[in-house]
């Protein structure tokens, strides 16, 4: 089947020629880019939620009860799983991903791991094409989850209409240091795992941050959930929804959407300016002279990047 | 005083201009590439080893405990910390390091905190040329600790000549998983916290995952320490040396200083590239146009980078 044909059954809601797009365009298949040109003006018609949080949050639990209910709603969602992989192995970090059964087998779920891709901004690159994917084919829904670790998982985030922030009692406090860094960035907040001690300690502490602020114009709310028992997710996905409300007033929706095709644009062309450092460096290994500076040997180096090249 | 001579005091051992190098190096002064270039010959003189672990590990207590074992052995220390910096503060997240009044007070040890610098590449060069600092000041061990997760930080412990993993007991499955994947550029292993209960099955689980490779040329010990008291901390900078050891046969020290310079010319290309790819964008948000797909405004864009501009 052609590339230009996956695109046109893709946006017919074909959930086979959807699969079949995004493996075509992660791995840069001839045609692929036609096929995403002809699928651009759909690319942003899904509503995309940013699951983050440390590991051992339960978040994965958290995204499918989510994914779930919106699904049992009549939704059409897409589950994006960015998945680290060791650049040593090769090969996933995380191991497989056991998914509930209740929702892999959801015919209105459509589920996709996503590995690094092995270039500075491969994977943000590679994530906002099966984004534009899954809102070709009609997802109402995208949830892309995330450790939230990393310059790449962080650009995937700030890309993300919603962003939800899972957090859990008792992680321990270097965890809850590095959380501080991305609360900026969290619109929902949920301490998952409210059945544990603490979890009312985690809230307060959490509420007590957001205090800190002043000046909001959406303050977000701090949900106590249990993903395993479903406590509190329709809570939680009222909080979304009342952001999602607060975002399309006046604007504010569009200005994040230029902000994500403006963040794609970059990663397209990190992801190919870098391939081309690659190819020097694979001739320069052949040459190192342990004599000569790295400042004056970049300097050469660049000379040489041919741009029609890239 | 001119970059120059703070390059040629730096040469000669002085504490304060190396500390004045390394800054007007991280904040790109005036002449600071002529400064490296001068340093440069000395770039490679002191042994790096990489400290990494996931958070709660107690990493930074035990390169502590390391470097004061080599500094009252009479050699000259540097820590290099890469903290993390949030994007959306551009400030610590894990907070102003309180390192042991006992180390920071040594006059053989010369501490140095880096934070993120805002561009792809731009950590790891930033650490590749403090590191190339510290060796010209005459540094003989140079201990560089990281949270060991992310690109920029797999990259910089890459170019250690050896590479200590700091792991702890009962830190979690999800953590456990994420070790795995930085397990296989581990040279020297520590369990660490070892006082507490399962640091024994821990360093079981380990060498149970060692065993798995059968082809080892450097089989990693699996060392029990207590940074906190020094439990464990000689025995671990015997194995460091034992690896040293290894490396200095054969040529394979050699090996790893070429990978180090390709590495650091890599950064520097990176760096600068993206910072003009920055001033790309910045101009194009002007002019935003949603109705065009991002391929094609990555492919103008591209034509539009001025090489010798860069």
């Amino acid at each position: 089947m052609s590339p230009l044909e996956l695109a046109r059954l893709t946006l017919a809601g074909d959930k086979r020629a959807c699969s079949r797009l995004i493996s075509l365009t992660e791995n840069e298949g001839t045609g692929y880019l036609d096929a995403l040109k002809a699928i651009y003006p759909c690319a942003d018609k899904a509503y995309v939620i940013g699951v983050t949080g440390p590991p051992g949050s339960g978040k994965s639990t958290l995204t499918d009860k989510l994914a779930k209910t919106l699904a049992d709603g009549g939704k059409r969602v897409g589950i994006v799983a960015i998945d680290p992989t060791s650049p040593f192995t090769k090969g996933s970090i995380l191991g497989d991903r056991i998914r509930m059964g209740a929702v892999s087998a959801d015919k209105n779920v459509f589920i996709r791991s996503m590995g690094t891709r092995g270039s500075l901004g491969g994977l943000s690159k590679a994530t906002a094409n099966t984004l534009a994917i899954l809102s070709a084919y009609g997802c109402d829904y995208i949830l892309v989850e995330t450790v939230g670790v990393g310059q790449s998982e962080i650009d995937i985030v700030r890309t993300a209409d919603t962003t939800l922030m899972v957090m859990a009692p008792g992680l321990g406090d270097d965890i809850q240091a590095i959380k501080a860094g991305v609360m900026e960035i969290a619109d929902v907040f949920a301490v998952n795992k409210a059945d544990k001690d603490g979890a009312k300690k985690t809230q307060l502490e959490i509420s007590a941050m957001l205090d800190f602020r002043m000046d909001w114009d959406f303050k977000p709310t701090v949900r106590l959930t249990v993903a395993e028992t479903g406590d509190g997710v329709d809570g939680l996905l009222g909080d979304i929804m009342a952001h999602r409300d607060y975002l399309s007033n006046g604007g504010k929706l569009e200005k994040k959407r230029a902000y994500k095709r403006m963040s794609h644009i970059r990663d397209i062309i990190r992801d190919r300016l870098d391939r081309r450092v690659e190819e020097l460096m694979a001739d320069l290994a052949a040459c190192t002279d342990a004599g000569r500076d790295p400042y004056s040997m970049s300097e050469e180096l660049i000379r040489k990047i041919d741009l029609t090249r890239i």
